[in-house]
């Protein structure tokens, strides 16, 4: 059985539509607290969208990546911010994320990202939306956080948590973080990909004139006229919703570039965090802001409280309008509070997500999420010692076909990878993969 | 009596620090659908701040312009969109409210608008955010949420929702709102309060300057140096939380200038829609965004559905961050859902917004909601006919020292308008005023 988990326990599925599979992790206690650091816990994905067999060794590669390098900050006992940050920049520096370097570019050919980042300590907030011109626009998110978290500014002026555009990039250089020239962020592929776009768009556009033409010359009375597709050569008039043409002019977003990133992570002492950081749409236009920036709808992160029995940290990832208009990561931490954290998910993914009365319109829903959540309980009922532990659940949902995921705690020696999938005959848009597992971190003083 | 209404019935106080005013607004039966168009109601705000005697007039005036602006596009048969657009852009277009023209300006001097527009029968939503150059912002954020309605665009590419910056004034360009110079969004008032809170902002920072070089000098061992603060000549020692330079370097933000405008209106029909409009904080970084361009936060509509009794609008006002935090319009909306409408909303300003755990660092909460909900009912007991009736409750609640309303029916020959205060006593970010009344309207098929 591989280092640190001790079952894998597949549940059975809810529906036809639902594959669950419930990982458990076991913490092996001997190893605790080995170099007497702050730890605890990371859960990345790279994206809910499609991942290819022919990609996924590098959509693993670069989770684990980011888990290590979370954990990493974790053991040398930074925040659980800087911990989130330190995941989403890995994340953004693959050149296969759609974030930071080799994001999706705009209709103009510029890069324009947005980033969130939230701490369930402090509840504080910071986003970056539409910026160019940084390489890690995670990086300007944390700091506008830790900026907010000193207090007011001069003249009494409350610090801004969420900076787009220009502005944001003056904001982001004015403290420090290096400006990177537009040229280095966009790569080989997201240029291929960009100009294949264009040529679709382009395609699309003149079917679409030829259309109008076609539906003048109807209106003149010049009925029959067959007036064929300049773009195919085909009728244009099969294009539109479930005709025919339209496939062939879909741009690459439907399918492999949803790969906003994110991370949610969990310290020793049971702080939360979350941050998310997107290229966006393929061919968004030009200041167009989706959910990776926008407050409840790409991360949320909350420490237990009063009214709150559970530590919960969520990111999502997706089609950001869907997300947005379901404001779905803190839809996620509100269903957390109660028992069953996957029954939980579950449900909200099917009622507050697919089934949503805010997108009654859209033929698919797509989208997913990683959550966790953590609670101090005492230690395994075998054990014999009183030790407090904290008990961290994790899960991963997506109603796309696949979503790329990495998980670790300190104490393992690497990080565990996943490519998770709709089950066979589910329809992405419309059904709803989750799985998840258990890991107990013991406190460090009681070792 | 006033015309229109029957009776204006004080509520006694949930505690001393809660005024209750409950306005019955009965329509006259006889007047029903007098150009039998389609009609409804309105609510307005020229933001939750602290309006003087001397300018409650102006205040009151363009309120009363907006309801009319609303009440005439709902009696030519417009959508609660339209109407509600109509009502922003007239406050817009006053130089005494802070968004469109007279907006406060940012710290390099330029005007930068937020607002958003929801409508309660498609849930769709548009927003902009950080935009020059356009004189109606609401225009643009009621233009993105009509275009959303259309569908896909050309190649399967979703439209946008919320676009900010340079790329919003391009998109608004583009699809023929003309651009407006931006020197003439700036007034003669906006210009002198920027020439103002720069000089303040020169002084605090000199005071800060002044202060470190202190601290530096007395890390040297030069203990017992005297040195006068350049600005105001005393000892700048006192300065910080609580200490006396503070106030002569508090901008205007913090009583006057935190007036974001917005409407609610609901139509004959019983459909919702909510809008609002700022010009941000006075000396705001450029590019920062605030509640009035985010879903959830600036304004909420939903129409009555499987899960709501109740038809819902709302648009809020106040210190942008503290509205973000707490996604008001959203919970505000969500609460109204209860039987009790002036309950629910003070249990939401009181536990969900002043009480909010996510503003418990906060010295005091800023902010004021204007809300209406709607239900068909069987008119009045006294009747003798069955007629179906749309009841509409109408709200504001706020923070602030005061707040400017106004409301109007399509019946009334005028709107009322007034200033809403907190009571004597009550501190202003801890405590709430509370007034509101009823309205019925009855649907134009019964008369």
């Amino acid at each position: 059985m591989e280092k640190g988990i001790s079952s894998v326990e597949v549940l059975p599925s809810k529906s036809s539509q639902v594959t669950a599979v419930k990982v458990v992790v076991k913490e092996p206690e001997t190893k605790q607290t080995q170099r007497g650091k702050r730890v605890g816990f990371v859960l990345v994905h790279a994206g809910a969208g499609y991942h290819s067999e022919s990609k996924a060794k590098e959509y693993k590669h670069v989770c684990k990546r980011a888990c290590q390098k979370a954990i990493e900050k974790l053991q040398a006992g930074a925040l659980a911010t800087d911990a989130v940050t330190a995941a989403l920049i890995e994340l953004e520096d693959s050149p296969f994320t759609n974030a930071g370097l080799g994001s999706n570019l705009n209709l103009l050919g510029e890069i324009e990202c947005d980033a969130s980042i939230m701490d369930g300590k402090s509840l504080n907030f910071g986003a970056v939306g539409a910026l160019s011109g940084i390489k890690n626009p995670v990086s300007v998110a944390n700091r506008l956080l830790c900026e907010g978290q000193k207090g007011k500014l001069s003249a009494g002026r409350i610090p801004p948590c969420f900076l787009v555009g220009e502005g944001a990039y003056r904001w982001a250089v004015d403290h420090g973080i290096p400006a990177c020239p537009p040229g280095i962020m966009a790569t080989r592929f997201s240029l291929a990909a960009f100009k294949r776009n264009k040529r679709k768009l382009e395609l699309a556009e003149k079917v679409e004139t030829d259309l109008i033409q076609l539906k003048k010359r109807r209106q003149s009375n010049e009925k029959g006229s067959r007036v064929l597709c300049r773009a195919c050569g085909r009728l244009p008039v099969v294009v539109g919703k479930g005709g025919d043409h339209i496939e062939l002019f879909s741009l690459e977003n439907d399918s492999g570039t949803l790969d906003t990133v994110g991370a949610v992570v969990v310290d020793q002492e049971g702080n939360v965090a979350a941050a998310v950081s997107s290229g966006g749409l393929a061919l968004k236009h030009p200041g167009r802001v989706g959910q990776a920036a926008l407050y409840g709808c790409g991360c949320w992160a909350e420490n237990t409280g009063a009214h709150n029995p559970y530590s919960t940290a969520v990111s999502t990832s997706g089609c950001g309008e869907h997300l947005v208009r379901t404001i779905l990561a803190r839809e996620c931490s509100c269903a957390l509070q109660t028992e069953d954290a996957h029954q939980a998910l579950l449900e909200t993914m099917q009622n507050k997500f697919i089934g949503s009365p805010f997108l009654a319109n859209e033929d698919g829903v797509l989208g997913g999420v990683i959550v966790l959540r953590s609670c101090r309980c005492s230690a395994e009922p075998e054990s014999s010692q009183e030790k407090p532990t904290l008990l961290v659940e994790f899960l991963w949902s997506h109603t796309t076909e696949s979503m790329c995921v990495g998980y670790m705690s300190a104490q393992d020696g690497k990080a565990k990878t996943h490519i998770s999938r709709l089950p066979p005959g589910a329809v992405a848009g419309q059904s709803v993969a989750i799985e998840g597992g258990v890991c107990r971190l013991e406190s460090p003083e009681s070792s």
